[in-house]
């Protein structure tokens, strides 16, 4: 797999302190690799090697990334092999919950970044149909878009966080 | 807001060769800041400061983020000011599309990282109550989740690529 070189390298900042769930988020699975490692333990994939040929990243960072899925709870490592000792890595419950955010972040490449068409595609086992995901209410069941919804303060919400929320409720 | 170090860099990878559409997506907005850029043009924010006061981004990285985001078609920059020149950046619709990704990021946010519950709600205007977004399939309108779904190679599928989609295929 043929990578291309990306001008300059990028500081690293941490989220954890942001009151934001979608910080909060990418301070989990925000880094460059996890959701491509996310989506091969969704297609199986369990073993360093496997996952390394399959992303073509260095072992370092490979180790670190997988490392970091692992203390946030999104992988369980085990071992599969005692001599040599060897790992494998199988998504939790809280990262098998991340098959939202996989599927809209494919869904959306397939809109707009794949000039030939889906690369993959989902068939509903239910209907057999292919099919993609789209998002409804969880209290009405109609289908919902950005502008269907307005935004409001949650229980976690603090008054010193988030200019646009302020802004947002007081359009509202 | 205060944000605290994270030890290292990382190099940044182009995703921009491979086949597939997760890559495609987060080659355009897998960059740390630029979901958070896409969450706050949702809220409202345009503006250069704006963005800057409320990400607490160094004005050269923010820069850099607004380019990249303008260049793939997310936001639109457009004068809002002539002397002296300031810009204003808007969602396009390839960047309001986003918004199923941004929500499913917050909700995975709002269930696993947020112990003081979400900071922020979203209210279906249509229902008048507190909602959040679930799948569903597309052609039947049943609700669905991962294990519900079987990978198939799509349209734009090519045999060099991505070794997962073989595997997950011969399974079924």
């Amino acid at each position: 797999m043929q990578l291309t070189g990306y001008p300059g390298r990028m500081e690293r900042t941490s989220f954890s302190k942001w009151n934001c769930s979608v910080a909060q988020c990418l301070e989990v699975v925000g880094e460059w690799w996890s959701m491509l490692i996310v989506r091969d333990a969704f297609m199986g994939i369990r073993r360093f090697d496997d996952f390394q040929r399959d992303l073509g990243i260095s072992r370092n960072i490979l180790n670190q990334r997988l490392n970091h899925l692992v203390e946030f709870g999104v992988l369980s490592k085990e071992p599969y092999c005692e001599r040599p000792l060897r790992y494998q890595y199988r998504l939790t419950e809280k990262g098998r919950d991340l098959w939202p955010v996989l599927t809209a972040i494919r869904q959306w490449g397939d809109t707009y970044q794949a000039p030939d068409g889906p690369p993959v595609e989902l068939v509903h086992k239910g209907c057999g149909h292919t099919s993609t995901a789209v998002m409804h209410c969880s209290v009405c069941d109609e289908p919902i878009e950005a502008g269907d919804m307005k935004v409001a303060p949650g229980p976690g919400y603090k008054g010193d966080s988030i200019l646009p929320v302020l802004r947002a409720v007081s359009r509202s």
